[in-house]
């Protein structure tokens, strides 16, 4: 139960039991996407032409043609974007989950009383069936140990250095590699239109602001996520600083995600993009608004080149959310624009 | 006690009975400025020459000249503002507490029991001596009942209506007129250089935000302040909306300000600018950061153009946020800089 020496390969293991455990998909190999030069206004050169791309291109010329009887102010042209998922490969595990199982070794190592407590213990042995099995709440009481009680800036120098080095196993690739092409060249050609583009994300927000610059080109501050509060205080030095304290003040998933925007945005967004039921109420906030308002969801159908997953598979709900079968019927109602990863998109990743 | 007829003049006698309270000050007119042209590279046309207005000019050059050793990359360029008492007038009351009181007879029409109920009968009751007694507590139920249990957009909407419509006593001008000239200078001398403005105020973010993008050129998303939940329902329609909840989640004053721009923006300012205790840990936060960091607190010392309160009259703490004899020697301390109104700026309003 103490085998610290492999805690990077405690996630991979989780990882690999996680997959085992997804239905076999049919492995058909898609043909190669021709090459094709960018859209003249649009640049998303990695969507194939169709309704899913010219919504896009329809939507961002209602919104900016000064004559359009829909036309936005600059100032109000907010678009959001869930990350897990939409952005990037949430499969077979949210990325933050497995870089908190991986700081259980070394939180043990400083506060060793944990490795006789669950669901520590679980962690540190090493039993994927086991882990796999942890409760929503053990999770919480993971996520609370290894993401409170240190400051700031320590905990950004831990997340970045993880960031820098754990991949993904199927890919072989840091996790920041993995993101959605198609989806970086909407939110490039959301922003070349004077949108501001901001994730809003059922994930730690402090997490997801390590990387989200460098990795999305979206500074802190267009960063919306589940946060937790900070406490101010004095080093030894009389240096303040702020801790990252164990006590939620957003769960930004679900009704989470319009009480979020309204907190940290302040306007409904034109645009949201999202991918499980963890974002509808997002969607529907955002189509609630007068004038032209993009709604879509990502369908992950792609077992080749990504992951499938959701209506799809009838696969049943699970700690990573999900798009289910009541989702996917919704949107079809309410005219919600569902982009099949694999029929829309060229390519899935820029390494491709 | 039901002096509902009167509820715009019970805020206005609050005013005066709070004015009536204040020590008599010597009337001296200011010599009127001489008109003078804009500064080449500042444009701060209402700032007299000194090191005060020298110390912004220095600190903009330190952080964007690209040859300086404290070059600032763009996206980094954060200056953060207290509103009331920094940006615009907070005596005799804060515009915000006064909305409230004028709620309070409108409330009570909805909710005539409240009419028997303190502290709700003393501000109905028009005792001004007794409204000024008002414990922290009470003014917290008024705030609570007056800014919560309606839907944003009903909130905004009779925000925006009253601020349209109420005036200070003193100068019979909207609230809204009462910025200070020479600080819509820095805000703009600023954003001129590529600094992201911030307001962070004590004050509610949701009222803030009704006026700061027309009175400040700030957008709503970068107004931090004291918030409330919101909760995610749905009209007889079916139709999402927003309820503003009594629920406190970030107290934006004090050790809560360097914990929201955490939370909000998510970045240590490089500039800060305060008038009273409330933004001491603010101005400490931003200093204790590397390379040119700017640190100003305003004294209101100019009883004849606006108001003369905080170290040179020695006067107490008081509701009213202030600048303690105790906060003048930290300052002086620490090097921040104190703008003196009465010397450092050659005309207050931009009305005069």
């Amino acid at each position: 139960m103490k085998r610290h020496d492999g805690h990077a390969s405690v996630s991979r293991r989780a990882v690999l039991s996680a997959l085992a455990a997804m239905p076999a998909l049919p492995m058909i190999l898609p043909a190669p996407a021709p090459a094709q030069p960018a859209t003249p206004g649009g640049g998303l050169a990695s969507w194939n032409e169709g309704p899913k791309k010219q919504a896009i291109l329809d939507f961002v010329r209602a919104t900016t043609d000064r004559s359009s009887a829909s036309y936005v102010a600059p100032e109000d042209r907010i678009a959001t974007f869930d990350q897990d998922g939409t952005l990037w490969v949430e499969q077979p595990m949210y990325t933050q989950v497995i870089y908190c199982f991986d700081r259980v070794p070394v939180l043990a190592e400083k506060r060793p009383e944990l490795k006789r407590v669950e669901p520590f213990k679980t962690v540190l042995s090493g039993n994927h069936e086991a882990m796999a099995r942890l409760s929503l709440r053990d999770l919480e009481k993971i996520l609370f140990a290894t993401l409170t009680g240190m400051s700031v800036d320590e905990f950004n120098a831990e997340a970045k250095k993880w960031l820098e080095t754990a991949r993904h196993h199927r890919w072989n690739r840091l996790y920041t590699e993995l993101t959605y092409q198609p989806m970086q060249e909407v939110l490039q050609y959301l922003r070349g239109n004077g949108f501001k583009t901001y994730i809003v994300t059922g994930g730690g927000q402090d997490f997801v602001r390590v990387y989200a610059e460098k990795v999305y080109g979206i500074p802190p501050e267009q960063v919306v996520g589940t946060a937790g509060g900070t406490k101010y205080g004095y080093d030894k030095d009389g240096k303040p600083f702020l801790t990252k304290e164990p006590k939620l003040l957003l769960n930004d998933n679900n009704a989470g995600k319009p009480e979020g925007i309204h907190l940290m945005i302040g306007r409904r967004p034109y645009a949201a993009f999202g991918n499980s039921t963890g974002d509808r109420q997002m969607l529907e906030y955002t189509g609630a608004g007068n004038g032209a308002r993009l709604k879509m969801l990502l369908l992950h159908d792609d077992a080749q080149r990504e992951y499938a997953y959701g209506p799809a598979q009838g696969l049943p709900d699970s700690r990573v959310g999900t798009f289910t079968p009541a989702l996917y019927d919704e949107a079809k109602k309410k005219g919600w624009t569902v982009i099949s990863m694999k029929n829309d998109w060229k390519r899935i990743f820029a390494f491709e």
